[in-house]
This record gives structure tokens, sequence and C-alpha cells, in this order.
């Protein structure tokens, strides 16, 4: 369903308010210039439609969000279940999350969520893994000081891999939960569609906060 | 203070009702002979006064709690402190902790805390620190299945290390935090003495919850 070409996608999400063109352009300014007000920025990478993202930025209005997502025919669904809404905080990009440095500058970036990202199962293919020593290194280039990446998973394996990732480069697990919905972590927590379906089925939700080396 | 000796100490606890004497003969059978009626045992290693514990008895009558501490010295403090109560589900025993397995069975513990344990920061001691992996196996042939390690500190270097030991013998952390008072995980916190002083003063406590391998 996900690899589905739907004709007229990126036409409808050019069109949108709620994605943002050229963001290379905001590169060290997406306060001032796509959020201005708000205290923080807040990523999502892989963003789906939107859900989880459309619920915080209604609980946060101080907060600028912005969900990214690889695929035009899964925003385009963000995009035309949010597109009659008015919301400042919230906006979407379609991008590769490879190239998140060339969109944001060091230190922008004040937290970036990952969501049951895919698992990218077979070994010669770790480095898609969103929590692969690649990403992070990415992710390091553009948290801000104190800056934190949270990442929720059903998938036992990928956090496993991602714990061993996060070690070996050193950043520092500061949160950490094997099941998030009978721990006292999931205060607050925002279940996504597929979060919701899938504890519902018995799966255990995993999740952890990280920041980078030295921060 | 903890290397004191204090005289009469050992005779104060061995005529203590709260302090358990030949703790080998209750192998395997802790829960009917000294517990009769709860449904769980846990263990504190390194009790000190067992204000700790005391707390936690009062919460939960439905286990018993027995505290080991070596110092004989300290161990009077926690007899002397609550020598006048009736406390069904708690008891104390000076033990070395060194030798659990010779008297707790396979499987007869259900949960073991460690509360800020002494974090011998001399590399040539790492085998002296409680979470090293040579204590780890010991916990782990008493626990039961679903049995937990539940351990605070307020010293990373000793997390860092506890964490790394863990992961060398197959342990799952189960949760974690590196900030414990500022953290969902506080709901429900007991503090120790320790940590009421020390996190005054501005130090963070750091907590995880750990299980056995295959457990």
């Amino acid at each position: 369903m996900r690899l589905r070409n739907i004709p007229g996608a990126e036409e409808t999400i050019e069109a949108s308010p709620f994605v943002v063109q050229d963001p290379a352009s905001f590169r060290g300014r997406w306060k001032e210039a796509i959020f201005p007000g708000v205290k923080r920025f807040y990523l999502e990478i892989g963003c789906g439609k939107g859900i989880f993202l459309h619920t915080l930025s209604e609980r946060d209005p101080e907060t600028g969000f912005l969900g990214i997502e690889k695929m035009s025919s899964v925003l385009l669904r963000a995009v035309e279940k949010f597109g009659a809404e008015e919301r400042a905080n919230l906006r979407f990009l379609r991008m590769d999350a490879e190239n998140i440095t060339e969109c944001f500058a060091p230190g922008e970036v004040d937290r970036i969520y990952l969501n049951f990202s895919d698992p990218w199962p077979k070994d010669r293919h770790h480095k898609r893994r969103l929590t692969s020593r690649e990403f992070l290194a990415r992710y390091a280039a553009v948290l801000s000081p104190g800056g934190t990446l949270e990442f929720k998973t059903d998938n036992e394996a990928l956090f496993d891999f991602s714990l061993e990732e996060l070690s070996a480069v050193h950043w520092t697990v500061t949160e950490m939960t094997r099941d998030l919905h009978r721990s006292p972590m999931n205060e607050g927590n925002v279940m996504t569609e597929y979060e919701d379906r899938f504890s519902t089925l018995g799966n255990r939700i995993l999740k952890l906060i990280a920041k980078p080396a030295g921060a």
C-alpha cells in the first residue's frame, strides 16, 4: 500500500498550505520563517498520516511541529485529512530523511520523534534503519543542546539494534521502557494509529529517549 | 563511620525479633517459614538502616521484605529504630551478599533492590560492585521467573558500569531513567535517606529495572 503511486498526489501536496516547499531555503530560520512565536521546534521523521503531530500540535501551541514523510502517497493523506483546518504550528515536508542536514542548521531542532519506523529486517539494509549510526550522526548534527530523540516501536529486534547503535556512537539513553503502556512513562503518551492497533493485539510498545554524545 | 565497630552490636542484633538467625536453614521456604501469607518475597541488598524497606513494608503488607546488610554496626541502627514495633512482613539479615545463593533457592526471590550501593571506584575492585557480572549471576540464581532487579544510584559511572555488565551477561533492562525525580518513573518512589540528602544538593538520581537473560 505504501508504495502505490497516487495520480495527482504531488500536485495536491504542492498546493497545500500545510506543506512546506523549498525546505533548504529555511535552513537556520525555521522558527522565525515558518513558526513565528514558537519556543521549540520538533520534527517527526516518518510522520505517515500525521495524526501523532496533529494531536501534539493541538496540545502544545508553543511548539512548532514539522512532519517529514518520504512517500507522497502517504503525505497526501495528512494533507487531505487536515487540509481544511488552520494550525499555525503544524507543517509537513515531503523529503527523504537522509537529507535533513541540508534543511536544518546545527542546533536548530529541539526534538526528533521516530514512531514505528520501518525495521528493515534484512542485515544488509541496516543503514536504512532510522536509528542506524548513520542516521544518528545526522540527528546529532541538527539537534540543539539538550535536544533529544524519542523513539517508539513494537519491534524488539529494532529496539535492541537501536540501543547498540546509540551505545556505539556514545549517545546517552536517558529514559527507556520495554512496556510503555504499563510504564509510568506512558503518562501523556500520544498513540499513533499503528500503536493503537498493535497494542490492542497485545504487542508491547518499547520506547527510549536519548541525547547525542556531549549534549 | 560504616567501618566503626560498636561493642555489643552483635548481641543486640542476635536478640532482635526483627533479625533472622541461621538463614541457610530457611533456604527454599522463606515465604512459609518467615513470612506466612505473603504473595511476594523481596530483598534489599545493602539495606543500611532499613528505612526504605520499613516504608515499603507498610505500604505493601502482602509482600515479605528482607533487608540484607553486611555491617553489624549499620544493621544495629535498623534494629534499634524499629525494635519496638511489630511488622510481620519486615525482617533483616546480617550477611555478605556474596553468599545469597546459600540462603535462597532458585526462583525464591521476586525482586532485589540495590539502593546507592558502594561504587568501589577503583578498577581493581570492580568485582565488589553489587552490579558486577559476578553478583548478577548470583541474583539470576535466586530470582523467580518475571523477577526483577531494581537499582538506584546517584553515581553515573557506576550506572554506566552496571549497564555494561547487564548487557555483557544478556540481562534485559526493562525500564531506565537518568533523572528519576523528574521522570514519570518517580511515581510511588520511596526515597532512601541518602537519596533525599543528595538529591537536595542537586544530584540526579539514576534508576534501572532489569531481568535476567531468558526470564
